[in-house]
């Protein structure tokens, strides 16, 4: 069959404000990181299916007849609704991957062989094609590199098997689809995040396709109709964390007072109020010196509290009081207790102090990225042929 | 006339939990502090009325004739329940205290002077007498010195006069008044602290006369019934603040982010009461580590508090990391923003870390008292003499 080749490319996703608070029916925001993953998509003749994971160093490829015979019986319609058990545990037994292994480069791979069979399943036969993904996102961190890799393999087979049109071109060089396509691509993106995650909220490839920032509530998600886009510095302290047991650590403190915690958490539900309002503000009038000065309190004010449900770390601690020698505000993005934090960039927040703050946290040992949220979701890139992409083959 | 000399002494007092909060209607906790002031009052012949105080280096003396002018017309009755205002005009025109001049030298001579005319007025003749002075607490740092000097001058002058009777020894070789005698020396000790500050809340000549802890709640007193003695460092970071302007600024944030603010200091008010509940169980039961572990975690999660009511300082986050660094858990105490912290010692906390602390805070160029919250009031000590108190009239 004849595929369409494409480079695509997605955003990965930090949490400005209500991580933990939310697992407590409260608000929080949900922003897309201008650190993305690129994924580029070739037709090949060869009757084999490859796919290069430079990041993980995976490089694999399949036999198209052999995978032909993994393909579900129930031809016709694709099902992109529910995931289909029964083709996860053939493709696990395939690919040889014990019951309960988690680990990045088995789910990375099982992800990719189940969107391109549902995708394909439909069309007869199972096309040759090469899959190259590379991200600029470190995995495990917390910043969305399986949703991004979910969202770009979703984007990039739909585009090839013809199931959504070529995008349009916009006055960035970048194209992207209409919503119905968006609302498919998430949806199968959404599939990837359930093999890799088990139970994910859909946050992620929300962000991932639609980009900007989500409002997420009690399972609602909703993206903000016009954002700003915010610099920011996403530094990754590399201090290892469970979230689980963060999460835990969260509600055994709401049991044991109460009455000390609970407010809290309204008080972070205020904090992304507020920090909406703000954001809606900047886009409708001019952003002023004053919406940034808000922003920076309300990282503040949010950091302190994460502190108080404990799940701060001696290493965001002082992440935060470097920052702050340079004037800068940060807070912790995601689960904490180590992990990664992000840093507010005014617009006038000079390249020097810029510079000179990302020299300070990694001379701390931390990685460190100078970087937007609220940028783009889902993009298909192949009239620019994006940084390291060029590479992808050689490997 | 023939006067009873006497040696008392009086705590000074810290917050532990509830500072600003209290101004917006919420509990707070307020404790003795067993750094101590000191007062020795000896009968002379001299005609004279000396009074000594080495710390603020003020060492005067009037002749009781001269003083006896100023006695108020209306003889008979002490006035104690509220102000003399004409008295303190005729007192500031006699000492040469220019109107509106608030230094600590002026207000502890215009207070001595107040207690002594107000108590002895009724007598019939001032009597010659030299009162001493010295304190273990430094002026102007929010631990209640004022008022450890207002009640240790009621306490002796009543004393003195024979207004309240010589108070019975316990076993400790100190002793201590009756429930109405105590409630005439706070009386007294409550108008020395309104010449010295306008309009006290009350609370520190409370403090300093029943000693303990006091719970206060919209302008209400209540002492806790029985509490623990509770080991800790007082350090002060000497960094200079304004009580007003900090007050100013609680109340700017709460109004620029009333739904954020607010939360937290309902938790600030749960920290008092589930403080309060702590301390009642350990003298109910017996003290256990558990207790500690929650006393540590509310002094943590209110210096979290503090810092989003914006009262912190880099000095204070400086003092808490150099006091985790040795285990030990360390909050703001009073007005913030500078000032004084308290850092709570555990019963197994072992000397050389206490030591060592001390050590640590010194060299980060801070004072620093190992002493005890929940401390006995108001005591006679006359049969004691306390340390440095037989050095007070070679000055």
């Amino acid at each position: 069959m004849h595929i369409k080749e494409c480079i695509v490319s997605a955003p990965g996703k930090a949490i400005l404000h209500g991580e933990h608070a939310v697992v407590h029916g409260k608000m929080a925001l949900a922003v897309s990181l201008n650190l993305r993953t690129y994924l580029q998509l070739q037709a090949t003749f060869t009757s084999k299916v490859c796919i290069n994971l430079p990041n993980i160093n995976a490089f694999l490829s399949w036999d198209v007849t052999v995978l032909n015979q993994l393909v579900p019986d129930s031809e016709g319609e694709i099902c992109y609704l529910a995931l289909d058990i029964e083709l996860v545990r053939r493709l696990r037994d395939f690919v040889g991957i014990p019951n309960g292994a988690l680990d990045t480069r088995s789910m990375a791979i099982l992800a990719f062989l189940y969107i391109y069979i549902s995708i394909f399943a439909g069309s007869g036969e199972l096309p040759s094609l090469t899959v190259s993904v590379w991200s600029e996102l470190p995995t495990g961190a917390g910043l969305g590199s399986s949703s991004a890799y979910s969202v770009c393999l979703a984007a990039a087979l739909l585009s090839a098997s013809g199931t959504i049109p070529s995008p349009l071109s916009d006055q960035e060089n970048t194209a992207r689809w209409g919503v119905a396509e968006m609302e498919l691509i998430n949806r199968f993106a959404f599939q990837g995040e359930r093999i890799i995650h088990g139970n994910p909220s859909g946050v992620d490839n929300a962000v991932g396709t639609w980009g900007g920032i989500l409002r997420y509530h009690s399972g609602k998600i909703t993206p903000l109709s016009r954002v700003p886009m915010l610099r920011i510095l996403l530094t990754n302290t590399k201090v290892p964390r469970s979230t689980k047991v963060l999460v835990a650590g969260v509600k055994d403190k709401m049991n044991k007072f109460p009455s000390i915690i609970n407010p809290v958490l309204d008080s972070v539900d205020a904090i992304s109020c507020t920090c909406e309002q703000t954001l809606s503000e900047m886009t409708s009038d001019s952003p002023t010196p004053e919406h940034y000065d808000i922003l920076e309190e309300l990282i503040d004010i949010n950091q302190h509290h994460l502190n108080v449900m404990g799940v701060g770390h001696p290493a965001l601690d002082n992440l935060c009081r470097v920052t702050l020698a340079r004037g800068l505000h940060s807070k912790l993005t995601g689960a904490g207790g180590g992990g990664c934090a992000i840093t507010l960039l005014r617009p006038e927040t000079e390249h020097s102090v810029v510079q000179n703050t990302v020299q300070d946290l990694r001379e701390c040992g931390y990685d460190c990225w100078e970087t937007r949220i609220g940028a783009a979701g889902v993009q298909d890139t192949t009239v620019l042929v994006p940084l390291g992409v060029d590479d992808l083959s050689l490997h």
